[in-house]
């Protein structure tokens, strides 16, 4: 608790120094905090408070601030700023990260920034935002060191000690070589520099043939690559062989957990992108509703099948608490089912194409675990109401659905893979809309042809 | 379609291959193929043709091959192997993945394996995999190169070129300094080296000070940590300050996106571990079932609120259509903020401390979403049986259920992390019992202070 107070305490003195303009004072606060606590302590302040603070700090520190931040954060506190000061904070960061938050602006503040910006720098910057994010064009830096091929080793070392400071924040462990056309040729490992005789030409030192990526490949097959090669960064080509920058391995792993995460908030029904509750209560009250409209549509529309069969309802009363049993249950088994056949799309052990093994992997289970639990939601059903025919009948409805629903689970995101839809937002709904469905309906209709031993 | 025939004629070749015993044929077969394909055709080998494969491959190959592999995969297939053959292909991982691998294993296979290795090695292995998983400890490499202080640039530089080979599989970027004690007193970049004059003591040109993280440093601080430093590897010290290892980004990032999959197959009832199509029938089945058990007995304890108002029921039996849609309307609004607090405590946006703030968060946006939802469905049910009082009823009881579930499923997961639970695992069960039992209660409750209204 005490930590508590500490964060609260950190926060209004960070708002007072933010209103007395004391650039010092706020930049001591930042640095004395723990990197933790200060993501909390710069979320929770009012928006407003949040961009004056960044136009007051020095670009490198507002830059250092914004990393921090969550995108969605940084995307709108930039937005509140002047184009100028918005420019000069992007200037700060590296290629990827101002690419990303460039994405995350709207076009026309995006275009207002890239005008504020060095006129090579917004043409590079606006080259990089054009990939899409989940390549390696999107993914790539476009800070390394390139030599012509015709170097000696002296002349590359000199340059690099020419360019120390430049190059101080790049992250240097290879030397790309290229050709007059600056298409990739070879790469030089620091190491190799390191031991080569100065006099040598780089051509005889390099690495001839390098692996590399293309510009637009997508993130399943730079994760392979780099599943494939121990490499910890690759230079990334276009179609004419050109270098246009170096993909990090933590780059595209980072993306990776950015994807889960993405999938995780998708099926939860967090879409339209990530919400925050520092966000607009409208906002968000919105962008959850879209969810939910669909949902509660899909609801009502499964829902109709209790209705058409009101009469037999109406005569055995007790099969309405066990609907709700049988919906949910089936939801419960049929996720199970999709988690599986996305974990398995994404190590790459089955593909959309592959709903036998899916199916086949899935109908052997579906029957043990609706033997299972129809038996138990059976025993249950016949004990409490002293009537094994409503057992039978419930136990019967559970067994079969369960079977439906794990078929379907397995088979769902296969088949929206395939279709180019995203698997993660849709299949739930769809899956939950078809097992109620038939789940509502196999109790029902069971339930009215076995009723004259139920009332 | 074509490339579906060529995947199952390569897993056919390669069977035979293994059947005859062709290692030169089952090297060149897995090296033509693509990566992502070679996955999947080794991923539906039978299992004890896996292991013949590996057992039959060079033990590098084999290395290469299990790295490809689903974990558990992996760790089966080096189970089927004897000892000694399990050993010789362990030896050619890195250390990171043999630790994780090991504890992939059943304690007995792990000490028979380890009993077949080098006596050095196996001791290194035993301390890596003692460490948890998900700290500096258990995500380390132990691959790195350390020199003393009082050393010449000129003695390193022998010293990485005499040892070419062990290093080349290393990626070496720093080279570590350390004292007479084995602890960590400077950094030197490759870069460095490069410049400085070569009969300088290394003491004068390391970085002194280097940032560093702990040994049993968990994954939130790691997070920070690289979020804080543009590093791409860190050292890893224990409490001592003596270096035990090199800790990369890429490993952290890796380790981050793990940690979404797992939240994201946990909170789909996807337990005890990983699942695969590929693994025994009833494994899977018993996964499964210890997830859904749970589920239908709290499903059933639900139930139960309705069994108790069974004569409201009778009385208005339309009120058994919307008892469904109530209660998974509810799951999906408050799952919608499990994932909001899931999110923000990753982020560090809030601690698991934050309750006022995070309900504050919901409350209002629980009464708009909840006015929405029960209006829509309030309209539903007054046009289906002409019954104003029936949408009223299902309607408050929708829109004040909707302010409960985004409350507790805000709540819920601060909760578990403050008594050290799984948020992922346990939040949905909890909140939809909860919303369950509220939302049955509130429309029966309120349909029997109506009655009189509604039949």
């Amino acid at each position: 608790m005490t930590q508590d107070v500490d964060a609260r305490a950190a926060w209004d003195a960070l708002e007072s120094l933010v209103e007395a303009g004391d650039r010092a004072g706020a930049e001591a606060l930042l640095d004395g905090l723990e990197p933790l606590e200060s993501v909390r302590v710069v979320a929770r302040l009012d928006e407003d408070v949040r961009a004056r603070l960044l136009a007051l700090l020095a670009p490198e520190d507002a830059a250092d601030v914004i990393e921090h931040m969550p995108d969605t954060h940084a995307a709108d506190a930039l937005e509140s700023l002047s184009p100028e000061e918005a420019a000069r904070i992007l200037e700060e960061l590296p290629s990827d990260a101002q690419a990303d938050l460039l994405g995350d602006l709207d076009d026309d503040d995006a275009e207002k920034i890239l005008a504020a910006m060095q006129p090579e720098d917004a043409r590079e910057l606006r080259e990089l935002a054009a990939y899409d994010e989940d390549t390696a064009g999107g993914l790539m830096l476009t800070e390394y060191v390139d030599v012509p091929a015709r170097s000696t080793v002296d002349e590359v070392i000199d340059s690099i000690r020419a360019h120390a400071t430049e190059y101080a924040s790049y992250d240097i462990q290879y030397v790309y070589v290229v050709d007059e056309g600056e298409r990739l040729v070879g790469v030089l490992r620091l190491r190799d520099l390191l031991m080569a005789p100065r006099n040598r030409k780089v051509e005889s030192v390099m690495l001839r043939d390098p692996h590399s990526v293309r510009v637009d490949d997508g993130l399943d097959e730079l994760m392979h690559f780099f599943e494939e090669h121990h490499f910890f960064g690759a230079p990334v080509l276009d179609e004419h062989g050109v270098l246009c920058g170096v993909l990090r391995r933590s780059g595209v792993e980072a993306a990776l957990a950015e994807q889960s995460d993405e999938t995780f908030r998708r099926t939860q029904g967090i879409v339209g992108g990530e919400e925050l509750r520092s966000m607009k209560l409208l906002l968000r009250s919105r962008r959850r509703l879209a969810w939910l409209s669909v949902n509660i549509l899909l609801n009502i529309a499964a829902a109709s099948v209790i209705a058409m069969h009101q009469d037999t309802l109406e005569a055995v009363i007790a099969l309405a608490v066990f609907l709700p049993i049988i919906s949910d249950m089936s939801g419960c088994s049929g996720n199970q089912a999709v988690a599986v056949s996305l974990r398995e799309l994404t190590l790459g052990t089955i593909k959309p194409s592959d709903l036998r093994p899916v199916l086949l992997g899935e109908v052997g289970l579906g029957l043990l675990n609706g033997l299972a639990l129809g038996s138990l939601i059976g025993v249950v059903a016949w004990a409490w109401q002293g009537n094994g025919w409503l057992g039978l009948v419930v136990g019967a409805a559970l067994a079969l659905n369960t079977l439906v629903a794990v078929c379907i689970g397995g088979a769902i995101p296969l088949l929206l893979r395939r279709f180019g839809k995203d698997p993660a937002l849709a299949a739930g709904p769809i899956l939950t809309t078809i097992t109620d469905m038939c789940g509502f309906f196999l109790v029902l209709t069971l339930a009215s042809l076995a009723l004259t031993h139920l009332v």
